[in-house]
């Protein structure tokens, strides 16, 4: 099955934490790595979240400047990425800044059909695996609506099934100038873990950025 | 009270993690980094563990290199830095490694009698706190034994109360190319976290080294 490119974006402190163990959104990078984010963003076809981030943060994942809008128009793509998120069950709510217009929800079988009547007209629903999200079949139903670079804003357990299948090609992370500490707060990629056969990286770059390090990872294979 | 320059040194996998979810120890650094930490150890006047690493890794802590230990001497130092022990119930194993000349276990009146009996032949015993080790107090002890360089070698735990008591000068990371994952993994500091206030760091330096790139960090008060 072709699937799209995929990179992670994210950003952590430099204990390796995407938030606090309250899973409250936390201010982790600066102005000249939000800039590089948006750019990120407004180069991509389609980016993608994890109904936890949507239920912690509610994020819009909108282009909001004209000019890359006019960008994207220019080269013939929609003005802005389509807006994924991995949600089996339904559950993102439905005045979530992520739905409406260019919006895809991918769930599973398990999710209630009464939770999908409701959220029908606020995006296009998804029907990939039996209990949770099949991630390689989204990728490839993507992959057929035209998606060939996917941008990845999280979060640390969609990022875990993400790699730990396999779908991964780069990972871009700014390293933030704070420690969060924490037993129970969330990292950059969590689930249950590797214990051997660790997936092994290259070092793509290494540059300072605001006040840390953005850290820009491949895959390998 | 006056206490060491404290840094901690430390190897996280690129999402932050000093170990796999099995707490079994992952080698995360190459050989460039080994010897930058050898070299670290040997310029410093004691070198310190929590008891959790003790029970993991059993780390000897020692100085193998002729050359060092020549250079230690001939600046009028012990051959070897101290090895320092944190552990507030003396369950440091009486076979470990860390034991024997020049090691101190920091113990809390909690400790039992009976193990102290067994372990004071193998280090010297400091008795700092009520029930858990007081680290303030720790410190001013090792500083009084004419301790001015500290070098903390992990693990989660420990580092995260020294962070957290604001004992803690710089921290020296080197972030290894590949993932380790999982929820249940210690990172770089775990304890409860910050939720607030979370400490600030500037950034000292980024360099390369072997395949992933060491980070050195001054925490800001
Ligand atoms: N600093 C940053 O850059 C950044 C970015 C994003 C998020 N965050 C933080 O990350 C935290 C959220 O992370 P999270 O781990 O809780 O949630 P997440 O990764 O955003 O979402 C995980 C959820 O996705 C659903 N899912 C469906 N199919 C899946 C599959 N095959 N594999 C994995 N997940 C699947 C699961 O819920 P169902 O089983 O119900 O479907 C799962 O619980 C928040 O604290 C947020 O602030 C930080
Ligand atoms: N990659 C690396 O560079 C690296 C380096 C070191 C360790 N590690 C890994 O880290 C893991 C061990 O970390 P850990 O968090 O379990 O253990 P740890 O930080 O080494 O030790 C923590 C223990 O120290 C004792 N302690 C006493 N007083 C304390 C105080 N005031 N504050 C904090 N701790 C105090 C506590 O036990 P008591 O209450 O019984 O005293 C506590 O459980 C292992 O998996 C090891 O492989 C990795």
């Amino acid at each position: 099955m072709e699937r799209p490119f995929v990179i992670i974006n994210s950003a952590m402190s430099a204990d390796g934490k995407i938030s606090s163990f309250q899973r409250e959104q936390v201010r982790i990078s600066g102005p000249e790595d939000m800039g590089r984010v948006r750019g990120l963003r407004a180069g991509s076809d389609a980016v993608m979240v994890g109904v936890g981030t949507v239920l912690a943060d509610d994020p819009g994942l909108r282009i909001k400047s004209s000019d890359h809008r006019k960008m994207r128009k220019d080269e013939g793509l929609s003005e802005e990425p389509l807006r994924v998120v991995v949600d089996s069950l339904a559950r993102t709510p439905l005045g979530s800044e992520v739905l409406g217009k260019g919006s895809i929800l991918a769930v599973s079988k398990a999710a209630p059909e009464e939770r999908l009547d409701l959220l029908r007209d606020k995006c296009e629903i998804a029907v990939c695996g039996d209990i949770r999200v099949d991630l390689p079949l989204l990728l490839s139903i993507l992959h057929n609506k035209g998606v060939r670079r996917l941008m990845v804003e999280g979060g640390a357990t969609l990022n875990w099934s993400l790699i730990e299948a396999g779908l991964v090609d780069e990972i871009s992370v700014y390293v933030g100038a704070m420690i969060i500490g924490g037993e129970g707060a969330p990292t950059l990629v969590d689930g249950p873990g590797f214990s051997t056969d660790y997936p092994k990286l290259s070092l793509i770059s290494a540059d300072r950025l605001d006040d840390g390090v953005l850290l820009r990872w491949r895959v390998l294979r």
